[in-house]
């Protein structure tokens, strides 16, 4: 069953993942408004009193919220990994918090080996393995590079880079470009179908749309306002992504028809971008990588600007403590399968995606995206409850996307781990979801949660540093 | 103010055309189920009765909605309408019942002076409208000619038509190509700018299009799948079209670059698809077209196959009366202006692009694209409100035409003259407005519905024919 046929059948919900919660809702039909019952908050009373007292926090969210919201982003450049961020021969950037060899996951060592295989540093699976088991290659999560990858999100120094650039805050931010569905190297694959794609894109797909996103280095694409259409256009930006691919084509049709180079060449990109629904998603993360980056470090203020998952590890960050993971067990997500697969066949969360969540669109902004429930499960009046709920964990509304649906209210944005202390739920992200056997693919997409200790660390680091501020 | 402004600012909401029923909407929030207040029924008792009791009735709108659902619609070949439709020199279709330019409103007359000096019969404003006034120049229905025009649907031998047919039932329909928006001929404007676009569309856009959809003759782009999924996408396939038109932006443009023609024409057309917005509407017009005319003709059918209108007259038919129209008096739409127009600046409702409402989609799927109404206004209860509505006028849900928001139930399909009637709901169309002087071009968007007296006449046919069958 092709991606395509499940959504046009009726879909098989395994679970939405908030089933006591979409149960009482159900009853109720799409009136979401007055759900009263509420997880119990976590957290130790006097850290959050520590917190919640500490007399810088107001501001710093303040300030933390507005560099968010104010935030742009801008389309100026593609190059390689090893040009633009300096990635390292025998180094490869993975998705999440720090990971070694020894602790990845399925999908995550086949991105790895697959990876060593397309940079020429091994010629078999068994020498990738033997290399990377060695410490013979360096691992480093993408994020400590203003680099996001979606799924295993393993960057190798051959690999083109999208580079963004806020125009109002000064950051950069960087995504590789994403190479479809089905078997490819973010979901663990790497056969000789993944290696071919790879050296196309290298080779073909990398240099066109270089030249192509130069010739418009006067009048560059505005990536943010692409993001914003699309919560007007049944996206989410997340696990739906199809009107913003299709913006993103128009934008850059015109330029890629002008670049120098044989019209097989620019009919087979042509193609290759109109034929990947989520082609947008490389653009989306680095624009909420920009907005979060712009908050870092602002002592006091409680907003997470990541959640990343390693394939093993979710992990955290917040404003007010810097460049610090706090780390707890990835989970694994509940959804819908794509053909015989089913959950036993599931990898735990994995990915650098959930940057989207953490700036308030993905997971947080699914009543723009109804028809997302044929994809990631659960049902409509979920979606809509969703968004309406996670409004109890953020700081703001984000004005500059606005969701129709909700009479034009703005998206649930700034997430803050008090209130998520306080209020017991947990952040809510969709994914897609890779095979837990390396080499497999996509098996389905669903929806998932943070692991609750990564708050409770968070919280103990906030209180402490609050305490000794 | 440019029609991006009016999207990024608060409306002005001058009316919703549904004033009554939507305050009592915004009483209840968006719960939209349970609204007890009907308007009276209309209709002679008798012939209510006759129609009612005619025997051939329910087995006639159950082959008129299948017929209607079955329906497919593929783009299949791109002619100048002199080739295609055999449209003589000196002949001018234009949308709604027919007309003389004795009746014809400002804009009409603005889009066939504007024709006239198109195709060089005349190379005056004056001697156009003397042509015009003397009757030297032919008019006739688009709908005479399985063709549909947007606004005043003015269709020139040398205007180049998309060519659509149905692979179920073996229709075809036609339909000129969308000039943007603005100072158009289909707004009514006529002047330089208006004169060297068509040229252009003349001398280049139809060529290239011509060749790049002939090109995929094997493997005709599925319009009836771009207009389904453009319902979850924000889009309802009348006055937003925005999803619509980057799908087929996307299916056409690597046939489009492979097109020999000068590179600068490729990136032009590319360019000139992708900065409108609408141009997928002339696409699903002839789409929604195929599935009426393919209900033609069945005795007995209360169905209607077109809903269309002049500038001046607003015409009906049905499935049961041919080709007979049923007529009353255009109304003026009622929404959101641009710039400096106002209610005074708009002619009454104009175009064949009712067709949509017809076949289900537009007005009658409001829900699927709640940010419709920052364009033609209202509130988002509202639009859920009016798809409910809709429901209780038609024969069937279209299962391909699904709304994600009401929990993917099909858009109310088949509209019935006896359940307008007995209901005393009129269709809801939403629409662009022409300025009522010639040559001023589109002054806003908004909602209208077809005179009552258009439903009574028909009634008195369809009772008429009932009871001499």
């Amino acid at each position: 069953m092709s991606l395509g046929g499940l959504l046009s059948s009726p879909p098989a919900i395994v679970s939405a993942g908030v089933d006591v919660f979409s149960d009482a809702l159900r009853a109720q039909g799409a009136e979401v408004h007055d759900v009263d019952w509420r997880p119990p908050g976590f957290g130790d009373p006097a850290d959050l009193s520590a917190i919640a007292l500490d007399p810088r926090r107001a501001a710093a969210n303040r300030t933390a919220v507005e560099r968010l919201l104010a935030a742009g982003s801008e389309l100026v450049d593609v190059r390689p990994a090893r040009d633009v961020i300096g990635l390292a021969d025998r180094t490869l950037l993975h998705s999440g918090p720090p990971l070694s060899w020894e602790m990845a996951s399925g999908p995550m060592r086949g991105a790895l080996i697959g990876a060593c295989l397309f940079e020429g540093w091994a010629s078999t699976v068994e020498e990738a393995e033997a290399i990377l088991a060695a410490g013979e290659v360096a691992l480093d999560p993408c994020h400590h590079h203003r680099t996001v990858g979606p799924m295993a999100g393993v960057t190798s120094p051959s690999m083109w880079l999208w580079c963004l650039s806020d125009p109002v805050n000064g950051g950069q931010a960087f995504c590789n470009l994403n190479e479809g569905l089905g078997k490819v190297l973010r979901m663990g694959a790497f056969n000789q179908e993944v290696q071919t794609r790879l050296r196309w894109m290298r080779d073909v797909l990398g240099p066109v749309l270089a030249d192509a996103v130069r010739s418009r280095s006067d009048d560059p694409i505005d990536v943010k306002s692409i993001l914003a259409q699309m919560l007007q256009m049944g996206d989410e930006g997340h696990n739906r992504n199809r009107a913003g691919s299709l913006m993103a084509l128009r934008e850059l049709s015109p330029a890629v028809v002008a670049v120098d180079a044989p019209s097989s060449d620019i009919a087979a990109v042509l193609k290759f971008i109109g034929g990947n629904e989520h082609f947008f998603l490389n653009l989306g993360m680095p624009t909420a990588k920009l907005a979060l980056d712009a908050a870092r470090n602002i002592p006091g203020s409680t907003m997470l600007t990541v959640m990343s998952r390693n394939g093993t590890e979710f992990g955290i960050q917040t404003a007010g403590t810097g460049d610090r993971w706090f780390t707890g067990p990835a989970q694994t997500p509940v959804g819908l399968f794509l053909g015989n697969f089913g959950p036993d066949d599931a990898n735990p969360d994995i990915g650098d995606s959930a940057i989207m969540e953490t700036y308030g669109v993905g997971g947080f902004s699914m009543a723009a995206a109804p028809a997302i429930v044929r994809f990631v499960g659960g049902s409509v009046p979920d979606a809509l409850a969703t968004t309406e709920r996670m409004h109890q964990l953020t700081l703001t509304e984000n004005p500059a996307m606005a969701i129709p649906i909700m009479g034009f209210r703005g998206a649930p944005t700034g997430i803050d781990v008090l209130k998520v202390a306080r209020t017991g739920w947990l952040p809510q992200i969709n994914t897609g979801m890779a095979g837990r056997v390396a080499g497999t693919g996509q098996v389905g997409a669903g929806l998932v949660q943070p692991p609750q200790e990564c708050f409770e660390k968070a919280l103990q680091a906030l209180a402490e540093e609050s305490r000794t501020a």
